[in-house]
């Protein structure tokens, strides 16, 4: 049996849909970041660096969105989330992660996060004033030359679906405008119509 | 044939090490960051983010360090070069490998990189004085947690290690004083005697 941690709004959606599309056997429980759940000695021993998510399987914790996600796909075949027989299609799925992870992410933290990078108030207000051009530049990138479309792969539905669909969540908060990017809108819709997407929305969103 | 493109300083090292403890056969193209080749129309037609490193394959381009050093264990499994036949265990190695390209490196790159996340001098000048506290949190973690030793993934050298060392090189500019490291010191001393390491920092340090 698979646990993943996960909070509302996080990255640790994009896992938890992959669990979900997998039809693995897992349970799921929420951290508060409001009460700094994510940070409590309890939860600093299942994952040191006090992040969402984790995946806790029979062999230990894993971490890291694009690690995970790679994790499943391997550990599911038969849902056929990545091309696993095909190392360079498998390496091109695992770019367009880790860019997500890497840029795309990272990108949008500056908004609320810059105290991992700077000390000043006046910085923390440079960086979130920065986020639609950072943002925007990449999901631009992702739009004419990324997203192969339908999915981000082409045909295939695979790990990088709901990735992408758990960061182009964050686009209207970071003042990028989603109808600029037609290709991204198609995906985002397409994702929302998949009933493993709504079954975990849904629980991410019950009151807790 | 494969070829990658790097400039010297930059994390290509870790893929570059790799292609060469793989027995690969490749070229390597070194790209003048000096004069922002990187940003060139040739350049960006190879990879349109303008970053290295790129992997030229026979079927295309790849970026992305995690994914390439995947793409190199798994192309050449004979190098043995990551745990392929063990979901988990490879998982491990790509969440040790994410952490380093999301965090540790994102946390380096705010010493001389920070006009992707802000506008001002003055937010320049805050983001590289936080580096030493962000990059060296980073590493006690590694040290603390991560690094298994005397390899990242412990008996066996794996992708994880010529990533490690490329980041572990930047310490010292980073004004982390590797002396507070023992572990990730010694696993330094141990790389800078593989001949594959000693062979491609010899040809990324000749003369152009």
């Amino acid at each position: 049996m698979l646990k993943i941690y996960y909070a509302p709004g996080t990255c640790a959606l994009a896992s938890h849909i992959a669990l979900e599309e997998a039809g693995a056997d897992y349970t799921a429980e929420r951290l508060d970041f409001k009460s700094n759940q994510q940070n409590s000695p309890g939860y600093l021993e299942i994952n040191p660096k006090g992040r969402v998510p984790s995946l806790v399987t029979d062999r230990g914790v894993l971490t890291e969105t694009p690690a995970m996600l790679a994790y499943i796909a391997q550990s599911f075949p038969q849902a056929k989330l990545a091309p696993l027989d095909d190392a360079f299609a498998f390496a091109q799925a695992q770019a367009f992660n880790s860019y997500l992870c890497s840029t795309v992410h990272v990108n949008h933290a500056h908004k609320g996060r810059g105290a991992r990078w700077a000390t000043e108030e006046t910085s923390f207000a440079d960086m979130k004033r920065k986020v639609p051009q950072s943002v925007g530049a990449s999901f631009a990138l992702i739009e004419s030359k990324m997203l192969k479309g339908p999915w981000v792969m082409g045909e295939s539905y695979t790990i990088c679906d709901p990735y992408l669909f758990t960061l182009s969540g964050w686009l209207e908060g970071d003042s990028v405008d989603i109808a600029t990017l037609p290709k991204v809108a198609d995906h985002r819709k397409r994702m929302l119509e998949r009933a493993a997407v709504k079954k975990v929305l849904a629980a991410e969103q019950a009151p807790a």
